[in-house]
Parts: structure tokens; C-alpha cells; sequence
């Protein structure tokens, strides 16, 4: 892509490196997942525990119907002023769209959940997914939760992200481990996916656990900003769901404290790998995907408009079916790229499919199609798209639209 | 939903009724469709001439990268101030996406035909469909050209509308006819789906004669809004396409003009009859469509907000295999409802399924669920959304996302 620099994108790979553990790496975390019966069968409900209050910071679905623990979170992150202990996560029922009586639903479970941890319910954060406009099962909540809080225990990340994932084919989960100033610090994360994916602020659900010090509200910035660049650069249907959430809890039980420029620069490319690893694992496991998409589009005036960009492409139907038949129809990239509504050039624009022009200065490039033809049928997609119109990039994740994915969402209730 | 009183939606019924013969039902216009071997097989070349100078309106994709055709046609109905002989349209090849090249291609099949009919080449408008970036095969162009004149005859409007189809599987035409101040007059269309339609603009390929005389400036302001109310009303896919086109020619032939408010709104109701059946038919034939689906948005502050919701509905991948499913899984629609960027008060939305209530003041109506899981059934399916909040509606017709839909999108050029 003419000889623009990549910036590079994998970020504090030589300060961090990948451990067991998801959610329960750090230091001071204890998590468990168990069935309470809201799904047919399986793991349903999850509780993550901070031994000691943590910093807690959320970024919420940007959509105007937002589920009764999406509001109820909101409340209580700032009723405890962003200390938290636990987290609890329900799948098999979003429990949004039900009024009052959701609300009330929600606001019991945290209840007992407190009673049985001996905190403060406002210092409990809570999150659900599954079918919308169903009423959660509050008896067999109230009894999963006991369950669960037996059950916690210092290597329950593994139990915990299998307890969240609904449509899922593969549990999602990372954590990463640093050494600074003489101190081990680390990160773990566990997501899931796999549709109503289109990040508009969070999407999907995601947790994130680290055993730094850093205060809320910096916590609330450092997430903030990561997940735009991670999150938020991530589709699978172009669905922004109710219920999205991210959390971050800091317990600070490593004794390293994020206070200057270095440490916070640290920080925040551990968070980012954590957040970068869980989006492409959503990406990738995108409901019914055959194929992980990555959509570069550089030389743009802007990121907001280079990933608008992206995100059209990434959208659209007839360019994700035509990656699932692996066929070069490369026009319809082109022609998503013309409605997303971003002025450029078409006369300048340039196509490259994993490496190979397929169209610039206004028209095809022939003499390469057959390479381009084998480069399709590649499991791992690079599309990029130069609009040399300016300096700014943006990169985002998705998948194919496959059968599949048809058939898991023409029968989602049944 | 609530007292307010729907608009009547079949405009002029009691001023026109439905005639035989589609482009050339109006006085003075012959048409043909020939085989030029553009596609692999069937009709995929079509000519409409009107054999005196009519009054010419296109309304085009607003998509950037716009095809040759559509490029092409604009200079020719400035240049030709707006009277034009004849329409040349193939399927088969976008002839989008090829540069320069693609200029000179249409530009020496206009002049081909120009030169058959012995008309000015700036009278001639254009429009292609098919595959992005390919090249036209010209001499097939040029050879098709010269078998479609020999061809035209008074009731070619049903050859001409085949060979406009592409994954099309049924014509879609009709005609009207009207009486008034003693004339007869006449308004005939003709269109083709099936995907990539997302009319942002005109959507697809429509053209409209009429043997009305109205000068070529009133015609555009007709033809722009009703187009509005109508093709921009529709979506299979969301993509809009970068060859989108709707001409409307009026030669007169009737003798019959419009001229003063009474004359306007007759011929308004016309136009407005032909576009919104041609627009209901493509959706009712979008790509893989098991169901037609009309969705009114009601109660908003205006009509563009009102639209934007029931797009946002229409384009919901979730919404659309829900349907397709026949799944009454209605938190999709709410939820897309939602993330449209439309303010409104989950609390005060009304949502009905043909006609039986399924969500309000904020919770599911789970008494009349049995009779909605019943009408989800139906072939064709009416949602209601009600925003409680203003006096403004739109509707959109759309269709369902099925199996076939990934079927046709994931082996269209192969």
C-alpha cells in the first residue's frame, strides 16, 4: 500500500506476555460459573469477586432501549463512587425490555448476591445477554447465585467465561502479565460474542480484571479510550445490541500504581492487547463466520471517518456473502465504500485483498486477478483500502455471512 | 394503534386504473428486448424509444463511485436540455468501476444506437446492471443494439422488461391509465431488483413513460418526489449501488398537459401509483424473499426520522432471519429500533405485529402472544412501530434474509 507505514498493531508485546488465568490472573480475584437453569443447559450465570474494593469503570451500549442491568449498572457505579467488589453475569435472558418489573429483577439479584458476599448492592455491577423481552427467572437466579458464591475460587476464570457465552462456539478469554519497577502486574479479560455485534461506544459483553492501582475515574479513561480503538472497531452484524457492556475492575493488589506518563503508557498497551485479543476472538467466532476479516482503510482526513469506511464494508451484506462464496467480487467493496457517506476520490482510491491490488487509478487490475482469486479462499482476510486523501487509518474486525449464521438467528427462541 | 387515521395508500385509485403493456401502454413509445450474449443466457439488452422528443428526469444513486452509465446519462440530459429520444439499457455488466474505458464504452453504444434511430447521441439515455468492473463486451453491445431496433415494436414493453432482470425472478411492470378533460392518458413502468438495493436516491433501475406533456423541469420535480415517497422507500440489502437509476420520459402524446393544480395532482397520483407498485414488487422479489414486509413508523416528529427508524428495521440482519424464521422475536426490532439514532421514550413506544399488540408502556404484551406467534405466518407481514411522540409516519417495504439470500450473494459471479 504505497509505502505508508504501518502503525504497529500489536501493541506492548514487549512489555506483556500472554498467561493462564483470564479474569482470575490478577492478584486478589475470585471467579466461578455454575447452571441456575435460565438456559436449556449449561453454564448460565457468573460471578467475578475483588477480595479487596476495586476501581470500577463501564462503557455502555450507545442504543436508547438499554436493558435493566445496563441501567442499574450505571446507577451503581456512580452510587458507589466506582468502588466495586463483584460482578454478576447472566446468559439466556438480556432482561431488556421488560420495564419496572426488569429493573426490580435485577436489582433483587444484586441484592442477595451483596447479602451473600457481605457488601454494599451498589458496589455489585451486573450484566446480562440472551433473547430480549423475556423476564428473568428470579428463583432460579436467587439460587444460582447461592451456587456460585460457593463456588468462587482463585482459578474460576475458566468456569466464568464459559457461564456467559450464549450462541458462542469458543470461549474468550486472555490475560497478560508485565514486569515493571521490580513489580509483576497483570490484566485478564474474558468476552463474549457472537451476534447483535456493532460497537457503537462497547459492544457485546466484556470483562476486564487487573490487579493495578489507578483511581476510577483514570480507569474510566484508560477504558474509554481502549475500547474505541478495540471494542468499537469490531463487527459482526452491524447490531447494536441493548445490552453491551464493558467493565474494568482495578484492585490494586499488585502495589503498582499507574501515576506518571511511563507507568500509564504501560498500562494502557496491556489493557489494549487484553481488549485487541478479546474483539478479534469476537470477530472470529462472529455467529456462522467461515473467515476473520480485517478492514484497513488508511489515507483518510480522520480515524471517525476511515472507520466509518470500514464499517460499511464490514457491513454489508453483499461484500460478507461474497467473501463466504470466496469470490472476488471486489466491486462491491468499491461500491460500500461509495455509500458510506465519506467524501474521496474514486479516481485515487486503491484496493489491495491480503496484499494484492485488485483495483486502482480508476480500474481493475487484471494482470493480478488470478492471485487475488487464490488469496479469497484464505481462512484470514486483509482488505485494505487507500483513499490517499490524507494520513489518518482505522482498522476493523469482522466475518463472513454465512448460512449459518441464517440458521442460528431464523431460530434463536426455538 | 391508538385513533390516529392512516393515510390513504393507494393514491388515485379512483383516477386510474390498471392497464396492460407496461413502457409501451403510453401512446407513442416502442420498446424491445433482445439476447446480446452480454449474459450467459436470456434477454440482457433493452430499448425504449419514443418516437417524438420526450420530456426526460432522471433521479440517480447518490452512491460516490458512480457508474459509467449513470455518469454519462446526466451529461446527456443537461446537454440534451432534457429532451430525450431513447433509453439503452443492458444487464449483465454494471459497466461500473472501469475508468475511462467505461466511458468510451457507453459512449459508443449510445452513438451506435444514436446512429440506428437517426438521433441526436445526447438524446439517448443510459443505464447497466450486473456485475462491478467488468468491461462491457462492446461489439456484442453493438450487434444487440441493432437487432433491439429492429425488434422495437408498440408492445414491446414485456420483452424490454425481461431483459433488464438479473437475479429477478419475476417481471416487474405495469401501467395505468386515466381519464381526464376528455384525454386519455397514460403512465407505464417498468424495473428490476433484486439486490443491492438500498434507495438512497432513486434505488435500482426503473424507468417511467407517460404520454402527459410536461416540460422536462416539472417532470424531475414529479419524478424527485415521488421517487421520495416511493423506490426511497425500499431496501432488500442496504447497499446501495453505485448504477441506481430511475428515468421517467413524457412525450405528449395524449395531448392531454399538466398545467395547473388539478392537472398536477391527477398526474402525481399516477406516478405515484406505477413507482410504488414497482417499488412493493422489488421487494416483494428482493434476493432469497420469503416474506414482503411493510413497516410503518408512526407518531414521530417527522417523516425523515420516521424513515430512518423503519430502515433501520428494514436493514437489521437479526430483524430480517427472525422473519425469515418466523420467530416472534420482537426485542430485535425494539433493539433496532434503538440504535437508529432517533431520540424517543422506550417507555412510551407502541409496537404491533399485523395488527395485534406485542409491546407497550414498556413491557411485553404477553396476552395477545399466541395470536402474534400465529401471525408471523403470514407471507405478508405489517409492522407498527408507534414513537407516542409526534404526527409524522413513513413506511418501507422490505423483505426477509434467508438461506437463498447467501446462496444467490455467495456464487453471483461464479
Amino acid at each position: 500500500m504505497k509505502t505508508r507505514k504501518k502503525r504497529s498493531r500489536n501493541p506492548g508485546s514487549a512489555d506483556w506476555r500472554v498467561v493462564e488465568g483470564g479474569v482470575t490472573a490478577p492478584q486478589g480475584y475470585l471467579a466461578s460459573g455454575v447452571s441456575a437453569g435460565i438456559k436449556k443447559k449449561g453454564l448460565d450465570l457468573a460471578v467475578v469477586f475483588s477480595s479487596q474494593p476495586a476501581s470500577a469503570a463501564g462503557v455502555f451500549t450507545l442504543n436508547r432501549v438499554q436493558a435493566a442491568p445496563v441501567l442499574l449498572s450505571k446507577e451503581n457505579l456512580k452510587s458507589s463512587r466506582g468502588r466495586v467488589r463483584a460482578i454478576l453475569i447472566n446468559s439466556g435472558c438480556a432482561n431488556a425490555c421488560t420495564g419496572e418489573q426488569g429493573i426490580k429483577d435485577s436489582l433483587i439479584s444484586t441484592r442477595c448476591l451483596a447479602s451473600h458476599l457481605k457488601v454494599d448492592p451498589a458496589q455489585i455491577l451486573v450484566a446480562s445477554t440472551g433473547v430480549i423481552g423475556s423476564f428473568l427467572p428470579v428463583p432460579k437466579v436467587l439460587k444460582g447465585i447461592s451456587a456460585a458464591v460457593s463456588a468462587l475460587n482463585s482459578r474460576g476464570g475458566s468456569a466464568a467465561v464459559r457461564a456467559i457465552m450464549t450462541t458462542d462456539t469458543c470461549e474468550k478469554t486472555i490475560a497478560v502479565e508485565g514486569r515493571v519497577a521490580g513489580k509483576t502486574v497483570r490484566i485478564g479479560g474474558m468476552a463474549k460474542g457472537a451476534g447483535m455485534i456493532h460497537p457503537n461506544m462497547a459492544t457485546m459483553l466484556a470483562f476486564v480484571t487487573t490487579d493495578v492501582q489507578v483511581p476510577p475515574r483514570e480507569l474510566g479513561k484508560f477504558l474509554r479510550r481502549v475500547a474505541d480503538r478495540t471494542f468499537n472497531c469490531l463487527t459482526v452484524d452491524g447490531d447494536t445490541s441493548t445490552n453491551d457492556t464493558v467493565f474494568a475492575l482495578a484492585n490494586g493488589a499488585s502495589n503498582f500504581a499507574v501515576i506518571d506518563g511511563r507507568s500509564s503508557s504501560f498500562f494502557e498497551r496491556g489493557l489494549e492487547m487484553v481488549c485487541e485479543e478479546l474483539a478479534k476472538s469476537i470477530a472470529r467466532d462472529g455467529e456462522g463466520a467461515t473467515k476473520f476479516v480485517e478492514i484497513l482503510v488508511q489515507g483518510a482526513t480522520d480515524f471517525e471517518a476511515a472507520r466509518k469506511i470500514a464499517k460499511t464494508i464490514a457491513n454489508s451484506p453483499l461484500v460478507k456473502t461474497a467473501l463466504y462464496g470466496e469470490e472476488l467480487n471486489w466491486g462491491r467493496i468499491l461500491c460500500a465504500v461509495g455509500y458510506s457517506g465519506i467524501p474521496f476520490d474514486p479516481e485515487r482510491i486503491l484496493l489491495n485483498l491480503n496484499g494484492i491490488p485488485v483495483f486502482r487509478a480508476g480500474a481493475p487490475v487484471n494482470s493480478a486477478r488470478a492471485r487475488a482469486e487464490k488469496a479469497i479462499k484464505c481462512h484470514d482476510l486483509l482488505i485494505e483500502v487507500d483513499l490517499s486523501d490524507g494520513r489518518a487509518s482505522a482498522r476493523v474486525w469482522t466475518c463472513d455471512l454465512s448460512h449459518k449464521y441464517v440458521d442460528i438467528n431464523a431460530s434463536y427462541i426455538s
